[in-house]
């Protein structure tokens, strides 16, 4: 790692959020900031990548002097990309994604705009982590947030035993520092969204629906980052992208064809 | 499994795309279907749910006799989620993906609406199969794809020793049922997208830009769903929802705190 690492902010609650403010502010004790972030809210867009549409950018003073910023037309996952391609025209050192409003524990890793900007990252190469904090509002309180994002960006930063395709999901609690106990290592709990639909009728009279669901944690292990988020610490997760159940293959290899 | 299992068919190609009409018509062999899918096309949606926006739905007569068919201004994880909790109202014996318009292999399950959709199904403790022919075009040749969807299918509805969550990516070559060579079960390859960007200007003389980019398979493994794919075998790889990377994790816990 270079003295002066170049990190690429991204989240996916927008670039006027103030959770990419506070992660912002991280970010530049460490190095050189450029944040290219989605021009409106893209919660829940999973993976979601523009190959349908066209992409617009345009530069934005948000953050102050010496942090170079653009807000993207696109999903979070091409924010990374036209970043990089676009913008840096390098591969940064590393990418923070967030800090979101709400929840990207267990499975919800799979539908976070947060979390697959960051998977992203990691997919190109380049040590990416991405920040959620347990308050969906936008008026929420990162001091916890930013207290551990600078403990973990500082451990990634110095760690020089981490592969380079490294994602980290980090998930803090609503709480102050003080009631925060510290942070805990361990596994995506298997925790579901139990879905359903309201249903409602529009001024004409025409169904439409919202998708609402309740969250259940179906794990009863102690290593889960739900089990770390139920008693006041900040979970991390290492993630990655290779989906492969390993554990089926050999069960498989014997079908008849 | 009951002697007529019910199959949920959905796509991210859109009701109307002839992939899915081609696996309606191997479902059908198999048990009583019902097609969920969007209104329109949804490539590259990845894991996105609509939880910023209404969904609607509608119900098409697409599929003949037999066959309730709904169409859904939503995502395709979305149309898994309200096809069972609004449609059929319980748990389908299998869910469908597909067929995709389109290769699905490596890193691009995470791209993937039609995986993605699979994948959802399998959170739901469904078993899940995606399928993707390498053919983008809207008339594509789907028989070969057909031919192993019927062995695949039968295979999984045999298999009393499957995962409920067991969910695969198939990936069908293109070319006729004689040139392809049978079936490979394997794991993900280490093949990425080399993004960029093309830079235009609209008639107003603003900037635009379409993502774009070339693939690479950087992985030398003859275990891999790349290399069934480049010797003409139908690729067949086990996914998982657990993205945890356990390898990392004890040398995380030795971070300072």
């Amino acid at each position: 790692m270079n003295s002066e690492p170049l990190i690429l902010v991204v989240n996916d609650d927008g670039i006027t959020a103030k959770g990419i403010r506070s992660l912002v502010e991280v970010a530049k004790k460490f190095g050189q900031v450029v944040v290219v972030a989605p021009d409106k809210a893209q919660s829940g867009m999973g993976h979601a990548v523009t190959i349908n549409g066209i992409i617009r950018a345009q530069e934005q003073n948000i953050f102050g002097e010496g942090v170079q910023a653009y807000s993207c037309s696109g999903t979070p996952a091409d924010c990374v990309k036209f970043g990089i391609s676009q913008i840096i025209k390098k591969k940064p050192d590393l990418i923070l994604s967030g800090v979101n409003h709400g929840n990207n524990s267990a499975t919800n890793v799979l539908y976070s705009g947060t979390m697959s900007a960051a998977l992203e990252g990691a997919m190109e190469g380049i040590t990416s982590i991405g920040f959620s904090l347990l308050d969906y509002a936008a008026d929420a309180d990162f001091s916890a947030s930013m207290h551990y994002a600078e403990i973990i960006v500082r451990n990634v930063l110095n760690d020089d035993k981490l592969p380079e395709n490294f994602c980290l999901n980090v998930n803090i609690p609503k709480g102050s520092i003080e009631e925060i106990k510290g942070i805990r290592f361990g596994r995506q709990a298997e925790a579901f969204w139990d879905d359903w639909f309201e249903h409602r009728k529009d001024p004409g009279g025409k169904d439409y629906y919202w998708l609402t669901g309740t969250f259940h944690n179906h794990d009863k292990g102690e290593d889960t980052d739900e089990y770390a988020l139920a008693n006041m610490y900040v979970s991390a997760v290492p993630v990655q992208y290779d989906l492969t159940a390993y554990h089926t293959l050999k069960h498989l290899q014997q079908w008849p064809q």
